[in-house]
C-alpha cells in the first residue's frame, strides 16, 4: 500500500508515473522540531535495503548518504554522494516499509551514523514528496515502487555484448586495432567505446574529421565486423562561433542562464561551455534531436556523461581564486591557516556548491535556481535524447546509459557506475551496488571492468570479468594514462578469452532473465535475503547474488584467492563454465562450503528445480544461437523454465511469442 | 644462510648489527642488462610475504611497491608507499628466499605487477647491499634475518596499556576532562597523547604555558591518576630567535643545508622550519638531548611524527608555484591542459621530489643529498632520542614511537602506523599488515583505532577495539575535525569499556609473548601459514592471526556482520571475553567454522595443548596481577606454558627470574 504525504509545493519531477493522492495528514514518520526531519527506529537486527548508487554495503546501515550528484573520482567507503541521487530504501525489520523521497535537491540519509538505532532524513528544503510503501515483504515493497516509477530501459540485444572502452582512442585506426585484436585472438566482443577524443575539440554532436575521416564509413566497417561502435555525449555545449550546436542554443535561449539572464559560462573538456537547459521542454526536444546528427551516420547506442553536471571552473569563481592566491603571494610569511586556505581554495573550484548556485533553469517560464534541482540533470538530457529516439525510431531500441541519474531517468536509460579505480574493493562495491540499483528501477548497468582510474592487474581483471559476466552492462573501460587492459594485453589473454565465451554462452538466460525483469517490474539482482528471508545466514550475506530465478553467484574479489567461502541457502548444483568446465556439477548441500574458483572458471550455483539455458557462444550477439539451447538443470523433482526471446531491437514485448517453457 | 653482495659503496645505513662479509661475485638474481635490477621467477602458487608498512593483503603478490617514505594519509590499495621503507621480503614456493636490500633511496619491488610470475627489485642507484638469505622454512629465514638486524625495541609495561589520543586536545584541562571520563566510566587507560597543540607555537621541546601552566605538575597530577601523558615530536625545528632549540641548532651547524651552505628553510606545523641533521653524529646526539627537557618534567615516553620528513612547501618552491600560475592568471581563455597543470602545480607543493633534492646531510663531513638517504631520517631521528634515553636513563625503558622507519630502526623505538581512515578496509588493513611490519623487527606497532581521518561509527570502533586489545600499541586516536571518538562519546561505551577490560585481562600473556618474541627474535604476530605451512587452508589465509604461542585470532572487519568464517587449522577450543563471557568453550574441529561475534565480545582460539594465562584486570596496568593467574588452557594430552615476566620498567631481561613455568 502506498500513501504519499506532499509537504509545500514539490518540484514535479516526473520520478513517478502514477498520480497517488496525497494523504490530508501528516506523514507519520514526520520528527516534531523546527526543520523537517523524517525519523525511523530500528533494532538491533534491522537492515536497510537500497538508496541505489552509494558506497558500502548491501546493507546500508551504518553511515550518512547524501544524494547530491558529484562527479568525485576517489569512491572511497567515506564518501557521501557518488554520481546518482536514488532516494529509496526498505527498512526490514519485524515489518518492513519502503520510503521514496521524491526530491531533486540534496537530501541526507542518516542511516545508523550518527545513532546506530535510527535513521535520519534530512530534506533540504521542505517542498517534497514522501512515499511510504507497506508492504508484505521487502519484496513486494520494491515491485509495488517499481510499478510506480514505471517499466525500466530497454536495451537491445547487442548491447549485451561484450564492449571495450578506453579514454584515449584517438583515431579510427587506434580502433581498429582494437577490433582487429580482439578479432585475431577470438575474443568475443560487440562493440568499442568512443571517449571524448572521437569529438572536434570535445565539440558534442561532430567527429574529428582528421582522426575519423568518412566517419560514417568507419561506422559501417566496424559493423560489418559486428562491432557498434558507442560515441560519448557531455552535457556541456563548447562556446564557439560558427559551431552549429551552440549557434542554436544560444540563439534560441536553449542554454541555462546565470543570474543576469545570460548564458553560464563554464569550463568542462572542450573549455568554455553552455550547460543545455534540459528541464525546458523546448530546450530539451532541441537537445534530444542532436542525437540524430550521429544515428543519422550509423550510430546506435550513446553514453551520457558528465551530467551531474560536472565543472572544472567558472571563470567567476577562478576570478575570485586568482584575487585571493594574490593575497597569499603577498603575505611574506604564509601561516599554516594561509596555508590550508590556500590549499582548500585551489581544492574548492571543481565542482563547487557556490557555481551550483549561480546559474538557472527555465520551467514552464518560471526561473529555477540549479542547486534546487541540481539532481535532476543527468535524468533529464538522458530523458532528452531517449525522447528523440522514440520520436525518430519509435520501433527501435537504442543504447543509452548515462553517468548521472535520479529515480525516473531508468525508463529512458542505463547508467554505468562512474570513474571507479582499478581496487579490489571496487570490485566488492560492484557487487554490492548491483541490487541497490536493480530496487531503484536501474537494471542496464555494470562498473567499469578493470577499473577506471589507477593501474590494473591481470588478476583482478579477470576476476572483474568473472563477475561482470553477470552485469548486463560488461565493458572494460579504463582512463587515459593508465595501464592498458584490453583483454590482448596480457599474458593471461587466454584464460580472459574463456571468461568472455562463457558471458555468450551465458547470453540467453541473461537476456531472459533481463527482459522478464524489465517487463515484470522485478530485480534481476538480488540480495540473498529477498529470496531466502528466513534464513538467517542468508539474511547476513553481503558478497553473494541471486541472478534471476535459477542462478546464485559468489565472485572472488580479494586479491590471491583461490577460492571462497559460499553460503548455500539450499541445495544447489555447482557449475563451471571456463577452465574446468563442468555444466553436471556436483550438488552441495545447503550450508557453508569452500570453494576452489581456478583463475580462469566462472563458478555459480544452480537452484533446485531449476534450469539455466544455454548457448554454445559466438564471437558476437548475432552469431549466438538463441534458439536451440544447451538446457543446464538440478531436478529434485521437476524443472521449468520460462524463457523469453525476442528480435532483441524492436519493442513488440508483449507479443506471446516471445516466451515459451523450457522443461529439464 | 646468509650472503651479503656489495654493489658499489652502499651508504652504511646501520640496518645491520653483523658483519657479513661481501661475497666475491655477482648476486645469482642480477638481470643481466644495463641497469641493476633483481629478478625472480614465481610459480603459480608462491607467496610472498614482508615488506613491512605497505598496503594490499598478507601475501605481496600483484602489487608494486615503493620504498620512499612519505607523508601521504590516504591509504588506498593503489598506492605504492607510505611512511616506512621495509626492503625486506620472504618468497616461498617450492623453496623459500628471504631478501634484504639495504638502501637508503627509493627502490622499486615489482612483486608480480608487470607480471604475475616475476618480482623485479629495481634500486634508484647501484650502491647497495643486498643479503640473500636461503633457509628451511620462512620461520627459519625470518629469525636469522631478525638476528642480523638486532633485537626488537621493548617499551615500559605501561605502554601495553590502553591510550586516548587526539588532534586537537588544546589545554591541560581538556586532558583533564579525558582522564576524567575514563576513570568516571570505569573504563581502563594507562596513557594520554598530546598532539601538536602542547607546544608552544609548535616548537620542539616546549610546552605552551598559557594552556598547561605548570606542566611538571600536570604531568604529576596525571601519573597520581596512573595515566602517562605521552607528548609528540615533531622533525622540524622553528625557526624563531632567541628560541633556543632553533640557536643552538643555528650556531652549531646542526640544521640540513640547501646548497649554498645555508640552513635548509622548509614550512610544516611551526611555519618555517629548520631539518635536525639527524644523519651528522653530533645533531643528532644534541637532538637527542632535547627530550631530555620533557623527561626532566616527568615524561616517559614519546611519538616521533613529521619524520619522513614531511614537507609543505618551501619558500622555493612555493615562488616558482606563484610565477606559475601568474602565467595562467594572464592567460584569458585557460585550456584544458593549462586547468590540469595548473591543478598539478598545486598538489606537486607538498612532499615534493623536487624539494627533497634541495638539502644535504653532513656525514662523517661528506655532503650527501638528502633524496639519496631520505629513507633514514625517521630512523635516524628516533636514534637520536634511543641513544638519549640510553645515555641519561640506562636502566629505564622509555616508551617511544615513529611515525616514519627503515629497517635498523625497530632496535630504538616502535611505529603506529600513521595516518589511517576510518575505513573498514583500514581495519583490514591493519590485521594484514602486523606480521609484515614483525617480520622487519617491528614488534611494538598498531593503527589509529577508530581511524585517524573521515568520521568513525560506533560499530568501526568497537570491531577495531576487538582486533587492537591483541596489538601491541593499542591507542585510539583521530584527527581534529572528524567525529570525536573518546569512548565515552557512544551510546555503546558499556560495550566499549568491555572491550578494553579484556585487553586488561589478556595483558599478562601479551606481555609475556611480546618479551619472548624480542628476546628471541621471534614473530609476536603470524600468518596462519607460518605455523602450518603445509595445511593449504592455512596458507590461503589472509585475515586471521596467530598472536603468540597460544592464540589465534579471527577478527570481523566487515560492517554490520554478526560474525564470519573462521578457518581452524587443527582442533582449537573458542574463547569469548566480554560480553557472553565464556573461558572454557567449545572445542571446533580442525576445518572451516562459521562463528556467531558479538559485537561487544572478542571471541578467539586456544590451540591444543596450549595455554592462555589471563589477570583480573584492572583499571590500568599497575592495578593488574601479573602473579596471581587464571589459566585457560586447552589440554589435549599436556600443556605447558613458558611464563615470562619483569618489573616492566627495567632492562634486566635475562634475568632467569622472569621466566617461570605454568602448568594447566
Amino acid at each position: 500500500m502506498i500513501k504519499r504525504y506532499t509537504y509545500g509545493t514539490p518540484f514535479q519531477t516526473e520520478a513517478v508515473v502514477k498520480n497517488i493522492i496525497s494523504e490530508n495528514e501528516l506523514c507519520p514518520y514526520e520528527q516534531k522540531g523546527d526543520s523537517l526531519i523524517f525519523r525511523f527506529d530500528m533494532e538491533e537486527n534491522d537492515i536497510v535495503y537500497g538508496l541505489g548508487e552509494q558506497v558500502r554495503g548491501i546493507n546500508k546501515r551504518g553511515w550518512k548518504y547524501i544524494s547530491n550528484c558529484n562527479d568525485d573520482p576517489l569512491h572511497q567507503e567515506d564518501k557521501h554522494s557518488l554520481y546518482g541521487a536514488h532516494n529509496f530504501f526498505v527498512l526490514k525489520g519485524k515489518r518492513a516499509v519502503g520510503i521514496f523521497v521524491d526530491f531533486p535537491g540534496k537530501i541526507t540519509f542518516d542511516v545508523g551514523f550518527s545513532r546506530l538505532d535510527e535513521i535520519r532524513i534530512i530534506p533540504e528544503r521542505t517542498d517534497l514528496d514522501i512515499y511510504v510503501i507497506d508492504g508484505e515483504s521487502v519484496s513486494s515493497i520494491i515491485k509495488e515502487f517499481r510499478q510506480l516509477i514505471g517499466r525500466s530501459y530497454i536495451p537491445p540485444l547487442w548491447a549485451f555484448g561484450y564492449g571495450q572502452s578506453r579514454w584515449g582512442y584517438k583515431t579510427a585506426d587506434e580502433v581498429r586495432t582494437v577490433a582487429k585484436r580482439y578479432r585475431e585472438n577470438n575474443i568475443p566482443i560487440d562493440s568499442i567505446y568512443l571517449d571524448i577524443d572521437y569529438m572536434e575539440r570535445y565539440k558534442d554532436f561532430t567527429v574529428d574529421k582528421k582522426a575519423f575521416a568518412d566517419f560514417p564509413a568507419f561506422v559501417k566497417e566496424m559493423k560489418e565486423q559486428k562491432i557498434h561502435l558507442v560515441p560519448i555525449i557531455d552535457a556541456g555545449v563548447k562556446i564557439e562561433p560558427g559551431y552549429q550546436v551552440y549557434e542554436e542554443g544560444a540563439a534560441n535561449n536553449y542554454f541555462c542562464k546565470d543570474e543576469d539572464g545570460n548564458d553560464f559560462v563554464t569550463a568542462v573538456w572542450p573549455g568554455r561551455t553552455h550547460f543545455p537547459d534540459v528541464l525546458n521542454e523546448k530546450a530539451r526536444e532541441w537537445f534530444g534531436d542532436k542525437y540524430k546528427y550521429l544515428m543519422d551516420q550509423g550510430i546506435e547506442g550513446f553514453w551520457n556523461d558528465m551530467n551531474e553536471p560536472a565543472i572544472f571552473y567558472t571563470d567567476v569563481h577562478l576570478k575570485k581564486v586568482f584575487e585571493d592566491i594574490e593575497l597569499f603571494k603577498q603575505n611574506d610569511n604564509m601561516d599554516l591557516n594561509d596555508w590550508f586556505a590556500f590549499q582548500d581554495l585551489i581544492k574548492g573550484i571543481p565542482n563547487s556548491e557556490e557555481d551550483y548556485k549561480r546559474f538557472y533553469h527555465n520551467v514552464h517560464g518560471k526561473k529555477v535556481r540549479h542547486d534546487q534541482v541540481h539532481n535532476l540533470y543527468g535524468y533529464y538530457m538522458t530523458r532528452a535524447a531517449g525522447e528523440a529516439f522514440e520520436k525518430y525510431e519509435p520501433d527501435k531500441r537504442i543504447l543509452m546509459f548515462s553517468r548521472s541519474s535520479y529515480i525516473g531517468m531508468h525508463r529512458y536509460g542505463g547508467i554505468w557506475t562512474g570513474d571507479n579505480k582499478s581496487w579490489w574493493s571496487h570490485l566488492l562495491l560492484n557487487i554490492q551496488m548491483m541490487p541497490s540499483l536493480n530496487m531503484c528501477g536501474i537494471l542496464y548497468t555494470g562498473a567499469d571492468i578493470g577499473g577506471f582510474g589507477s593501474d590494473t592487474t591481470e588478476d583482478l581483471v579477470k576476476r572483474w570479468l568473472a563477475f561482470g559476466v553477470f552485469t548486463p552492462l560488461m565493458r572494460n573501460h579504463s582512463a587515459q594514462g593508465t595501464r592498458e587492459q584490453e583483454l590482448y594485453q596480457f599474458i593471461g589473454t587466454e584464460g580472459m578469452k574463456k571468461l568472455i565465451e562463457a558471458r555468450y554462452r551465458l547470453l540467453p538466460y541473461l537476456y531472459s532473465e533481463y527482459m522478464k525483469a524489465a517487463l515484470e517490474d522485478e530485480l534481476y539482482f538480488r540480495p540473498l535475503s529477498f529470496d531466502y528471508p528466513d534464513d538467517e545466514m542468508a539474511v547476513r550475506s553481503e558478497d553473494q547474488l541471486m541472478v534471476g530465478e535459477s542462478v546464485m553467484i559468489a565472485p572472488v574479489y580479494t586479491q590471491n584467492a583461490k577460492g571462497r567461502n559460499v553460503y548455500l541457502p539450499e541445495d544447489m548444483k555447482m557449475i563451471t563454465l571456463g577452465e574446468g568446465e563442468e555444466l553436471d556439477g556436483t550438488v552441495l548441500e545447503k550450508g557453508w562450503h569452500y570453494i576452489d574458483v581456478p583463475m580462469d572458471s566462472i563458478v555459480f550455483f544452480l537452484r533446485p528445480d531449476h534450469i539455466l539455458p544455454l548457448s554454445t557462444g559466438g564471437e558476437n550477439v548475432e552469431e549466438v544461437d538463441f534458439e536451440n539451447l544447451q538446457v543446464v538443470s538440478y531436478v529434485k523433482t521437476d524443472a521449468v523454465y520460462q524463457y523469453y526471446h525476442d528480435d532483441g531491437c524492436g519493442k513488440d514485448y508483449q507479443n506471446p511469442e516471445n516466451y515459451r517453457l523450457i522443461r529439464a
